[in-house]
């Protein structure tokens, strides 16, 4: 947290004003890093998976009725408790939990409440007496234009802008399923009283993907077993929800498809997605087993979820970390916006080739309908349309007649028929599988896999794709020749795009010490030596060896140490034809 | 527009709700064309830049604290009025502009609602009288946590972050001057009745940078002009305010270096960063003729401006419309934010070498002192030190006594002597030139000036770096060999990073125009030929001239050609050592 501050990763935002609760501010090289982390995620969920997968971007601010749809004006809250005496207004939840060290999450206020009463809890500031436990509405509220009675809500997750926008992103996409809409964002929660630094946040950034599928055919023939063959044989560490309740604690290795074969994870796409989260967070520099998928108790998952894994990575002092939720969140998004909006979600899948099925249709007899209602008969007979005829038999087997409209029609009069009906396809409702990203926390997750002490001081040993300042250029003095070769050379890696930094200040092994520090993979040195033959040294921040290659190579050689953490200076060297070593 | 919601760049948000004025979602395509949009900026404002610019992120809710400071709360108003009859709310300067064609930006409430008055201006949907004119506040208004008390506002720029944390980034980046900060965020206002479509958003993103320099040393020695020399002899085409004050409505032409020595534009660092908005919005495909700057006038200046230009780009059917602007902010935010929070914000600049000054300073006799005001004497001596010595000599000149705390110290008590001073530096708050670019405008912009017609259809002349989605791969026709070779190149392709298509869906010629209309730059086709040996047909979006090229140098030859807008086919075959044209 010291290196973060002192260095600029991040701070706490509004520090002049004495700082606000929950806001961090990204410093130059928390934001570097952070557009690292985020073009890595688009790698592993976009870039790769282009043909199923889109991203798009929707609005912050949504109007109310969007969260109304969504559940979140209901369902997103957490328990509040005021004192009485000092007006302190805390979590419940916590407070129980820090005071009688018992679980507090998922029991209703009125349980709250009556466990505060009971142990007498006060205010842990003053002493007062607390108020009843209530629900405190986590959505930060607002007015949409001058009308006051236009409330506008900041989201909690990107998700509702992809379910909204579903249609018609669908239909840009030629309608296909399986259909991934992706969306990198900020969104807001507003914290009761937030106390866990950047891990969280009132805002912050999430990176989030709604893969909508065809629950009756989730593998869309071969699509789901190209991608699943691609992975080669992933494993996955799980924690069931099972295990759990048995009083497991240690997760379990699966394979990715013996996981969705015996229905452990119970969706196969949630299970692909886990599978690209496992290797996005290797990626960042995270070791296999320190990290495994939690399965959230029923109690535990959000009001959408019908199965939830939360990715964990161990982090040191804190434990276990939350970077990832996998949630498969069914066809309630869709279906509740379906209903609020009254438009149609639905997407309709031809069939191959068209089918005949044979379809039990309810016939009243004509004649008697017309002779007993006269001008309602019309009506009534249109209702009979609609009748369901597996009902309808049960019916007339149990009473001997039928009711439609308060007009009881004896069995003699009904026949149930059959008809042959052409069918093209179906339209359903897609399902979802969602696996969702705090930026942030990955960001600290990365930092934290990162730090290490050699030799009594610090080098981040970033995987060298996420370093924020991917080479540093030194003159070894500051000799004006040695710095007019140096300025030059870090020139030529800024127009190559690549973030570098120059420093002739102080001696070559403070200058080491303080890239070292903020990770730069590479840095460049030019010496007298260069002066003579031409040649530089590039030092590598992991082993400190050195490579010496001719300067007019450094840009490429560069450009392909730091795109490939696997590979070592020397092999880079051999690669451009060049002779390594020193 | 048609174009733009069929193929799925941008649509308004919430439609399945009715949609809600002044939000837009960015379809997959906009998405992707507004983050190399976004990246095209980073290279020209941070990455060529890094020595003087840094980038950082910021919330986008804040303290209302930060917010009285900025000076928003007081002056980030329109003029709104209701109708008294059916309630609904209109910009009063609009609605006097639309009825009467006269400009009413700038003018007081009390002055629109006299015009109103005088004109009988009335509601222009039920007719209905209109209320008086206030002023209506375009912050969006929410609460932090759950004290109501605690406002927060969502930020209307990403500027007052980069002000607020100003002082610890200039720590970070080891406290040095010029630094300019960056921030590339979304920002919210709430206009009354936006209403026109993507141009005015309620919600939208914008790439900012803070520039802080030291406004006795502008040129801080040599950086300056290595920057300008570096820009070769750009040209700016500058209405200044004189010019529209004398009638002019053309644009001149001067160089940079010119406009800054002719005090045209008052401040060297704003000339600099418009010269690199020019080059920007050239790089976006706009033509040098088709952009000038227009210098505000001072009643249509923001609050905290003491120059500022639009950055205005000729749009179709649309006029003009300004896509960035530059603002000369001095230290008004600074000061102001120094004034809010009691912090010191100011930067001490060493001195190469210490200086010794003299300094006039005020005596006055203690012992008189001592005598006449007994235990008050020290205290007025502590004051007579704060004086300044020019104001004190001229006071004795003209009234022959001065007076302290309302003690009277006549002339002979009094003497300004002379002292000398060792100066180590110079402490003052930084100026700041400001360039501010909506993001969503330039993507309009690039998709405007890129809109061809050509053959009855659709081109796209993206330019290749902006361009969404980079290759397209077809099979000449579905034959499974054909395919197989096509599906392979196209997902080499995304393996090297890039965005392509794979399309096998009718006819060449269809599939041709299909990814034209979206700005493909290149479409490799595979055919019999490829068969037989092993080359594939390179296809030039803008040309449609066609290169054969072997199967194996596909990505190298599509990577070269979509990183430079200036090489045509023949030259990249060229280049890579292969015999082109066809």
């Amino acid at each position: 947290m010291e290196l973060a501050k002192r260095r600029g990763f991040f701070w706490p935002s509004y520090e002049i004003y004495g700082g606000v609760a929950g806001f961090y501010d990204l410093g130059p090289l928390g934001t570097r890093l952070k557009e690292n982390i985020v073009e890595l995620w688009r790698q592993h969920f976009i870039k790769r998976q282009q043909h199923v997968v889109v991203e798009i971007e929707s609005p912050i601010i949504g109007p109310a009725r969007v969260y109304e749809a969504s559940g979140h004006l209901e369902h997103f809250t957490d328990p509040i408790v005021e004192c009485l005496k000092c007006g302190r207004k805390f979590r419940a939840d916590h407070l129980i939990e820090e005071r009688l060290g018992i679980k507090a999450e998922g029991l209703s206020p009125e349980e709250m409440t009556r466990i505060i009463r009971e142990h007498d809890i006060r205010c842990p500031v003053c002493g007062g007496p607390l108020s009843e436990v209530r629900r405190f509405n986590l959505l930060f509220r607002t007015t949409i234009g001058p009308y006051t009675q236009n409330t506008g809500f900041l989201r909690p997750e990107t998700a509702q802008g992809m379910f909204v926008a579903f249609k018609r992103v669908y239909e840009v996409s030629r309608q296909r399923l399986p259909l991934g809409i992706a969306q990198v964002g900020r969104v807001a929660r507003n914290e009761i009283s937030p106390r866990q630094g950047i891990m969280r946040l009132r805002e912050f950034t999430i990176a989030e993907l709604e893969f909508f599928f065809d629950p009756e055919d989730p593998w869309h023939g071969g699509v789901l077993d190209e991608l699943l063959d691609r992975l080669g044989d992933t494993k996955l560490r799980l924690l069931t929800a099972d295990a759990k309740t048995r009083g497991d604690e240690k997760p379990v290795e699966y394979g990715v498809r013996e996981a969705i074969e015996e229905g452990i994870i119970t969706t196969p796409w949630l299970a692909y997605w886990m599978a690209i989260a496992r290797d996005f967070v290797l990626d960042l520099g995270v070791g296999y087993n320190d990290m495994y998928f939690d399965e959230k108790l029923p109690e535990e998952r959000a009001h959408y979820a019908a199965q939830t894994f939360d990715q964990l990575v161990r982090v040191s002092r804190l434990g276990w970390l939350e970077v990832s939720g996998h949630a498969y969140r069914t066809d309630y998004d869709l279906s509740r916006h379906m209903r609020y909006s009254g438009q149609d979600l639905r997407v309709f899948k031809p069939l191959r080739e068209p089918r005949v099925v044979e379809r039990k249709i309810v016939l009243v007899d004509p004649r008697w309908l017309g002779r007993t209602l006269r001008g309602k008969a019309k009506e009534v007979m249109e209702k009979i349309r609609g009748l369901d005829a597996e009902t309808v038999e049960k019916e007339l087997k149990e009473r001997g007649y039928i009711e439609v409209d308060g007009v009881r029609i004896p069995a003699d009069k009904v026949t149930i028929a059959t008809k042959k009906e052409k069918i093209t396809g179906r339209k359903f409702i897609p399902h979802v599988a969602e696996p969702s990203f705090g930026v942030e926390r990955l960001l600290f997750v990365a930092l934290d896999h990162a730090y290490t002490e050699k030799d009594g001081r610090v080098v981040l040993l970033l995987p060298r794709r996420i370093a924020p300042v991917k080479a540093a250029v030194f003159p070894l003095v500051r000799d004006e020749r040695l710095v007019k070769i140096a300025r030059e050379t870090w020139w030529r890696l800024l127009e190559a795009g690549l973030y570098a930094i120059y420093d002739d200040d102080g001696s070559i092994g403070r200058r080491y010490a303080r890239v070292d520090e903020i990770g730069v993979p590479v840095a460049v040195t030019v010496d007298y030596q260069t002066l003579e033959d031409g040649t530089v040294t590039l030092r590598d921040r992991d082993t400190w060896r050195q490579v010496r290659i001719p300067l007019s190579n450094v840009v490429e050689a560069v450009a392909a140490f730091v795109n490939d953490n696997a590979l070592s200076l020397d092999a880079v060297a051999e690669r451009l034809g060049l002779k390594g070593g020193k």
